[in-house]
């Protein structure tokens, strides 16, 4: 039987379209947490409007849709003040963290907790705060449709 | 608590990649049963491909994909022999029954039972043999993929 | 300077949207003629489709927009009668020719006489009956629409 | 006979991928200008990806393609710096200008001179420097191609 680890806590600097979270206080509902830049083009194009479709295609169940920013490059043109207004403008309603730096160190924290390889990557995380799911570059609706219902299906503990 | 009506029998005159079969024998399945037209454009151009699709996408697990030709017009240019020709050219190799005519009608037999309002339309059964979606036209990928990892999640009864 | 060949004439057994016609009638226009067979899923579902958006944004001009249904396979589910409802299905109102057969070879005369691999292939004819593009396969929208504009706007001689 | 407008000059502060450049000196060349904003979704999902296409299709004539920055909302996110990361990270190699400010006018300059409703916004001008085309919003390729293929072809003066 294959075992999950459990997902890393997220080290968050700020919170968009939120008060912080932990995913400890999502414990029992399944995470959908997509990382991204905002001016990576792969993210802008594809990974963020299906977060979108996502977060509205799930709205009517207890999945938590997250995204957060893992900026790994060009820091200075993707600070929290471009944020805000790349939310604005996408209308990304759902909880969006700032990835949180360590002195010194351009890869942030979460970044290096999860070991990602870079953006877009999508995880998911099932109601037990298992990482079942960790997709760098992109994903077929279908399949990612059939995921997230899977996790969905799955009993509370 | 919604009750869903068991799904009507299937009347076929001929299968194709398949012995005869029967929803009653499937029971304890998922079921995902596409009815088109093989002129049909919305069929040919978007429901079949993405039945395909679902086909490669569920292979590992138990969902049944069959397909239904349900000729209502122009019966002469979509007879069984240029329904084998369409398969063979689409790789369609999943069980593909012809929706079997009462003399003198143009209408099917299941797509009358069924009260199907044209093509293509999809249709999914789940493992108790209810019939759980009816949809005429097109379907989004995202949706499709929750809704049959769903029934898939169910326990057998 | 590059010397395009002249366009062989077509050998066409029935016409479909149209009185019978020849490429030396159509001399001073540019033509638009597109290969497929009806059953062949790359035509079905891309250069048909793509045909009709060219017939409709090139209406205003003096583009030829023709047809050819070069059947080499399974003839027996390709015959006039089939492609009239498939002409019907997908509202194509432009001129189609059945691609001629001589007895005894599966390969249609046109289809020969222009050395084609297979369906779907598109061929730009110009002005002056120059055979300028014989293209097997898909084509960019953006190039196309770029090939044809050069085309019209050719002097006629 | 329609009379098209002389397009109007330029107002740019500040050149990427060239040296600062002017209409006037691109007179006898066909024009594709394409003014965005970096953070608007429209321009950054499909008409920035549309004239990367373009300035790829048409390499090999001697149509200009150029881009304007023109920031008219959320300055403080868009500026020059943060431009120069967008430019790097989606591979934009041509001449992109920033829209110049007056003092105290969020619009920026090139942007009232045109009268431009928003971003993205495609003009063309042709050989004479005649602005023969203004479309804001989206624009389907086959037509796309054609337009600048006619302008291609018409001769210099």
């Amino acid at each position: 039987m294959v075992e999950y680890p459990p997902a890393p806590p997220l080290s968050v600097s700020r919170w968009f379209n939120s008060e912080p979270l932990d995913l400890a206080g999502l414990y029992g509902r399944p995470v959908f947490l997509h990382t991204f830049q905002m001016l990576c083009p792969g993210c802008v194009q594809h990974a963020v409007p299906q977060s979108l479709k996502v977060a509205e295609a799930f709205a009517q169940t207890d999945l938590a849709v997250i995204g957060l920013h893992t900026v790994f490059e060009h820091h200075h043109a993707m600070g929290p003040e471009s944020l805000a207004v790349y939310l604005h403008e996408n209308r990304i309603r759902y909880p969006v963290g700032v990835d949180a730096h360590a002195e010194g160190d351009p890869i942030p924290l979460t970044m290096r907790s999860y070991a990602l390889q870079g953006t877009p990557t999508l995880m998911l995380i099932d109601r037990a705060g298992k990482l079942r799911l960790k997709h760098f570059g992109l994903v077929d609706d279908l399949r990612l449709g059939a995921q997230i219902a899977s996790l969905l299906a799955e009993p509370a503990r």
